[in-house]
C-alpha cells in the first residue's frame, strides 16, 4: 500500500495501531472457518468512535475493500479479508460499556465489548443479558450483531435479534446513521437495527449499540439424560415442547461427541451412550421450576432415557454445562480440520436430520459427530477431517452440500447461527429463489455502491 | 383512470373486486389518524397472492402509487393514499390461516387475516399469539407487520418484531421474494423480515408471513390500582421493573380518561381517582403468579395506591380489561376530532412525561387525556378537539410539537407502535440526523426506484 496513504491512516490512529508489516498482517488473515487465508493490504485499531468512523470513510474513499473484525471466531469465512488490498478494521479498542441502565432495562455498549465480559457486567447490576454464543468468552458484541448470534439459550431467551434495541453505524460516506432507542417500543424510521442482524459487515461499519437487560431467573435446574438410542432423544426434545415446558436450554451431544469430550475434559460422561440430552429449566419461583423439571424428568423416562442424573449443585450444574461447551474444542484435537456446520431445521424434524447426517457420514466414509441446539432444531454436524487430503475433503465437501440438501428438503435453512459468510453463498438461491438474491444485491449496492464492505461475502 | 387499464386490473381480480366509481372509492380515502383524505383512483381486492403479485406489477409498471390496506385502522395516514392516481390494494380477501404447526411452534398466513381472528384460532390449538393492538378485532396481520403492532402485552411478551419468522413479499419487479424460515433461528441471507417490520407499506407488499407461537400462560391474576396522585403511579410502575417483575400487562389510564370511560363503559371505575393502573402478572404456576400478585400489591400499597381491586375471576378480570380497552373509543366521543399520539419515554421518564403533557394541555388550553403501556414507557397522551375550529388546532399541532419535543428531551422516540405515516415524517431528522434520513431514502430509492410505494410515508 503507498505509503502516504498508511500515513493517512496513521493519522487516525497513531503509528502504534496500525499494522503494515507482512508478519502483522497475517494473523488477521482467517477465522475460524475452513477456508484459504487471504493477508490484507493493513490492519487498523481505532480507539474511538470517532476514530473509526474517519478509517471506514479514508478506506472507502480509496476503494480499498474493508472488513471488520472482532475476535475473528467467525465459521463462515465472514472475517477473512476479501482481498490483497483490503483493509482490516478492528474494533478491540472500542470496548466500552457506556451505560448499564438498571431501571429501564438496557445498556449501551461499544461493539469490541466481549459478550461474556459484557453478561459478567451485567450480572454485576442483577441483571441478566442472555445470548452466549459458543465463542462468547471471545467474541465481540459487534460480532454478534453483524451475525445474529444465538447460542445454548436461544430457545427460551431468543437471540441477539431479540435485544436489540438500537444502533448506531457509519455508512459507506463515513456519517454514523441512528436507529433504534433506549425504549423497548419504537417504530421509529426504518428497522435499520435490524438489517443490520446477520448483514455479516456487508452494509455498515457499527459504533454503538444498545442491547435490551432482562432481570435473571430466580431458580434452575439442570439434568443429564442419558439414551441407548440418540432417536429416542430427539422424541425426548419434541415431547417436551408438546408438554408446554420451555427449557432454558436443551442440548444433544451423540455418541462421538461423547466419545472425544470424555476423552478431553474426563468428566464422567457415559461413553457408552448414543446420546445425551443437557437440559435446564428455569424461572422465577423455584417451585414452579422444581416441578418443570419432575416434568422433563418423566418425558425422558417415558421417552427411553436409560438414566437421567439430575445437578445437585452449582457446582455439578457447572460440570454438566462444560461438557456441552467443550464439544467443539474435544472435536478439533481429533483431526486437523474440522468442519463445523449449522444448518437447521424445525424441531420436529431433529430426528430424520440426525438420521441423514449419520447416513451422510456412512456414504462419504467420514467421521462426523452432531451435538448442538436440539430444543430449536439448530444442530452442529461436525466432520473431523484433514483439508491436505485432498481426496477426503473432497467427499467431506459432497457432504456439507448433501447436508445442506437434506436441511432445505426438511424446511430447514442454511444457517441457524453462523452466517453464510464466504462458505454458504452459493446455497442462497437454492433456500430462497433468484429474485431475492437479485433484491438482496440491489439493496447491497445501494448501502455499498463500489462493493467494499466484506466483499465476496453473504451474498454474491 | 384509463378504461383499458381498468380492464388489466379487471382481468386479474375480477370485475366484482375492481372499485372505480367515486361512491365506492371514498370510503378508502382516510384512516385513522386525523389527516386530510385522499380519494384513490382504484380500488383492487385480489383473492390469492398470485394476483396480489400481479396487482402489484400492473401497477408499478403503469406508475401508479401504491397503498396497501388491511383494515385502514392506522394512526398517523400511513393508509391514506398518496394522490389521487393511487391504486389501494386491499388484502382482506387474503385471510387464509395456511399453517398452525403444534410441533415446531410457527404459523404461516395470508396478510388479510384478522389479528384476534388469527389469536382465537392459535388458541384452539392451544398455543398463544401474544401481540395484541388495540386494533386486533379489525387490524391484519400485514398491517401489524407493516407496523411493528405493539399492545398491551409488549412489556412481558414482546411486540410483533419478536414472533415475526419469514416473510414473503412482492418487490416493485412484481417478483416474490423470500426470507426467514419456519425454525426459531435463521441467519441466511439478509434479515429482510426485519426490515420489512415498521417499512409501513414503503418497501414492498406482503403475500406470505411466518409468526412464532409460544405455550400460552397458565395462571394469571389481574388487579386495578387506584391513586391520588399520578405520580405515585408512575412510581408503582418503576417500582415493579426493578423488583424484577415483569407483567402481562402495566397500564395507566389518568383522571380524564377515567372520566370518559366511565361515562361510556358505567363499570364502575373510581373516578374520583387521579389516576389507575390495571395490572396482569401471569406465568407457568399458579402459586408463583399468586406470588407475584401479592409483592406486585405490596408495591402498589408502599407508593400510595388508596385501593386495590384484586379480579377474583374470569369475569372480573374481563371488566377490568374493559376499562382499558375502551380508552379511546371512550375518549372519541367527547369532541369530533380525537388525536391520539404515542411519544415513547424510557419508563424511568414516564412520571416526568405524564406531568409535562399535563403542562402543555394546561399551557395550550386543551383536553388532553393520557393512558397507555406505562410499563414500557408507551404512553398515549390523546386530545380531544375539533379540527374544523382552526384556531384550536393550531393549538393542538403546536402542542403535538411539544410532547414530541419533550420525548425527545427524554431520550425517547417519535412513535413506540403507531408509525411515522404522514404525520411524523417532518420530525424524523430531529430524533436522529440528516445522514439517517439521506441513508433511509437512499434504500428506498433502490427498492422502490419510481417512488410508488406509500410515497409520502414514513420518509420523504
Amino acid at each position: 500500500m503507498n505509503k502516504n496513504l498508511i500515513k493517512e491512516f496513521i493519522n487516525i490512529a497513531g503509528a502504534e495501531y496500525v499494522l503494515y508489516e507482512e508478519v502483522d498482517r497475517q494473523a488477521y488473515s482467517y477465522d475460524a472457518a475452513v477456508l484459504t487465508p487471504q493477508i490484507p493490504a493493513l490492519v487498523v485499531m481505532p480507539a474511538t468512535q470517532e476514530q473509526l468512523g474517519k478509517t471506514v470513510k479514508l478506506a472507502y474513499k480509496n476503494s480499498l475493500p474493508i472488513t471488520v473484525r472482532g475476535a475473528g471466531t467467525n465459521l463462515s469465512g465472514a472475517v477473512i479479508p476479501s482481498s490483497a488490498e483490503s483493509v482490516v478494521i478492528l474494533t478491540n479498542r472500542l470496548n466500552r460499556i457506556i451505560e448499564i441502565n438498571e431501571q429501564d432495562l438496557y445498556a449501551v455498549v461499544e461493539p469490541g465489548v466481549i459478550t461474556s465480559v459484557f453478561a459478567e457486567a451485567v450480572s454485576t447490576h442483577g441483571l441478566f443479558y442472555p445470548p452466549d454464543p459458543g465463542s462468547q468468552t471471545v467474541s465481540t458484541l459487534g460480532g454478534n450483531v453483524a451475525l445474529n448470534a444465538g447460542g445454548l439459550r436461544g430457545l427460551k431467551y431468543g437471540v441477539t435479534k431479540d435485544y436489540l434495541m438500537g444502533i448506531e453505524f457509519f455508512d459507506y460516506n463515513g456519517d454514523l446513521i441512528k436507529t433504534g432507542s433506549r425504549t423497548v417500543k419504537c417504530v421509529t424510521g426504518y428497522n435499520l437495527g435490524g438489517l443490520m442482524l446477520s448483514s455479516e459487515g456487508t452494509l455498515g461499519v457499527f459504533s454503538q449499540i444498545i442491547l435490551k437487560l432482562v432481570p435473571p431467573p430466580k431458580a434452575s435446574k439442570a439434568m443429564m439424560a442419558v439414551y441407548d438410542d440418540i432417536n429416542k432423544a430427539s422424541e425426548t426434545v419434541a415431547a417436551i415442547i408438546a408438554a408446554h415446558i420451555i427449557p432454558c436450554t436443551l442440548e444433544i451431544l451423540d455418541k462421538k461427541c461423547l466419545k472425544y469430550v470424555e476423552a478431553y475434559t474426563k468428566a464422567g460422561l457415559p461413553t457408552e451412550a448414543d446420546a445425551i440430552l443437557l437440559i435446564e429449566v428455569d424461572g422465577n419461583h423455584l417451585q414452579g421450576v422444581e416441578e418443570d423439571a419432575e416434568k422433563v424428568m418423566e418425558l425422558c423416562k417415558k421417552c427411553g432415557a436409560t438414566n437421567i442424573k439430575v445437578a445437585k449443585d452449582e457446582d455439578e450444574k457447572h460440570k454438566i454445562w462444560e461438557a456441552r461447551r467443550n464439544a467443539l474444542p474435544a472435536l478439533a484435537r481429533a483431526r486437523p480440520t474440522t468442519v463445523l456446520e449449522d444448518a437447521t431445521v424445525p424441531r420436529s424434524k431433529v430426528p430424520a436430520m440426525v438420521a441423514a447426517v449419520n447416513r451422510i457420514a456412512k456414504k462419504y466414509n467420514l467421521e462426523i459427530g452432531t451435538f448442538g441446539h436440539a430444543g430449536d432444531g439448530n444442530l452442529h454436524p461436525t466432520i473431523l477431517c484433514d483439508r491436505r487430503d485432498k481426496e477426503e475433503f473432497k467427499r467431506v465437501e459432497a457432504a456439507v452440500d448433501e447436508i445442506f440438501d437434506t436441511a432445505l428438503n426438511l424446511q430447514g435453512t442454511l444457517s441457524g447461527e453462523h452466517g453464510i459468510g464466504m462458505a454458504k453463498a452459493k446455497w442462497m438461491e437454492k433456500e430462497t429463489n433468484r429474485a431475492t438474491i437479485e433484491f438482496s444485491k440491489n439493496l447491497r449496492r445501494a448501502l455499498d455502491p463500489k462493493y467494499l464492505f466484506n466483499a465476496g461475502k453473504k451474498i454474491l
